[in-house]
């Protein structure tokens, strides 16, 4: 199989994490050639310009991870974002009105970040865990419809990270006219690939260096 | 003892926390006298509506439960949230900038959220399970130099909620300059009590209802 490098996103989105932790992980990125770096929004600026120049984009969240901020300020988030460097978005919906069928409102804020972030590939965060299938399939729906990039299963905060089954629903919904991101708990290169064998196209994890090296390992390159 | 109404925060701020959840929230807030609801910042209008008239102030978050939003965006919702009718502001400060040393920068986003809402209390989280004692006495400094209201324990969402130790090194350190408002894992009115004497002025719980009708039977009000 060919290397999962470029369906990784290096992910570092611990509240604590420091400057010189996120630098480190911008040279991890750069070495084994991951597709982005997903780093908190207070570092966009010093992750782009220590990949400036490489073909690692750097990714941030919006939202997150518990989704409930105004449309408004996340639609400015994601703009300073865009500004400051960030090449794709990951947000989070307003679960609170999923759950209570106003996905109107949950399209409308999709939307206005899309719009605020022009160049920029948004990914839908559904965080999974907490929805019925019937409702994952149609936020995918309206995930499409809003012009966003990717969705994506699941903030790696919730009660619950990426399923397979999940990934398939997500997958056969999109049916190719977006991306499918599986992120929480993805740590071996064996998970990675049942993931991407799945229908993901984009891989969230901390895990990324390992996940190469099994790969290594298991291809004999 | 006195009722501890007036104390207390009515708290829900989990990420599916729907509409009605947050009417009804209101609606006891009222009933009982609490200080505030403190809610997502997508239902503060709907809250302001709801309290228009009485006692109970609107507090929400900002940058939570993470803290690692930039300053701007952390000012952005802060005002909006004003505008929308919060009255008090409970914001958490970015973590990685305070356990790398970096408090100028703690106390520049602080400032910038007093500043983008001038009438309203704000209150800093400083996520206490995640710092030293002389840090968590340095940024209470940086707290009430930067014109807060509350320095404030936890998120609630951390691997650690408010101690009696912490409050009662905030408080010191304060010195009834600003107040204290303790945090996360606190149910019972036995538990509340002891955070009222250790120096909390202010506490934030999702059992404000049960902790009343304790406090109720233990004085036989």
């Amino acid at each position: 199989m060919n290397s999962p490098a470029r369906n990784i996103d290096h992910t570092l989105l611990k509240p604590e994490a420091t400057a010189d932790q996120i630098r480190m992980l911008c040279e991890e990125a750069v070495e084994f050639g991951f597709a982005a770096v997903c780093i908190p929004p207070a570092y966009v600026s010093l992750a782009a310009n220590r990949l400036y120049g490489s073909e690692v984009a750097v990714a941030t969240v919006v939202g997150f991870p518990l989704g409930y901020d105004c449309p408004e300020t996340k639609a400015y988030a994601a703009s300073r974002a865009a500004a400051a460097g960030a090449a794709e978005i990951d947000m989070v919906i307003h679960l609170g009105a999923a759950l209570a069928g106003d996905l109107d409102r949950v399209e409308g804020e999709i939307r206005k970040v899309v719009e605020a972030a022009p160049e920029g590939r948004v990914k839908v965060i559904l965080e999974c865990c907490r929805l019925t299938d019937p409702l994952k399939v149609s936020l995918t729906e309206r995930v499409v419809r809003a012009g966003a990039a990717y969705v994506k299963t699941s903030t790696g905060f919730g009660s619950g990270g990426a399923t397979l089954d999940d990934v398939r629903l997500l997958a056969g919904t999109a049916a190719g006219r977006i991306g499918v991101k599986a992120a929480g708990g993805i740590r071996s290169w064996e998970e990675c690939r049942a993931f991407l064998e799945a229908g993901a196209t984009r891989i969230g994890t901390r895990s990324g260096a390992a996940i190469l090296e099994q790969w290594r390992r298991a291809e004999g390159v």
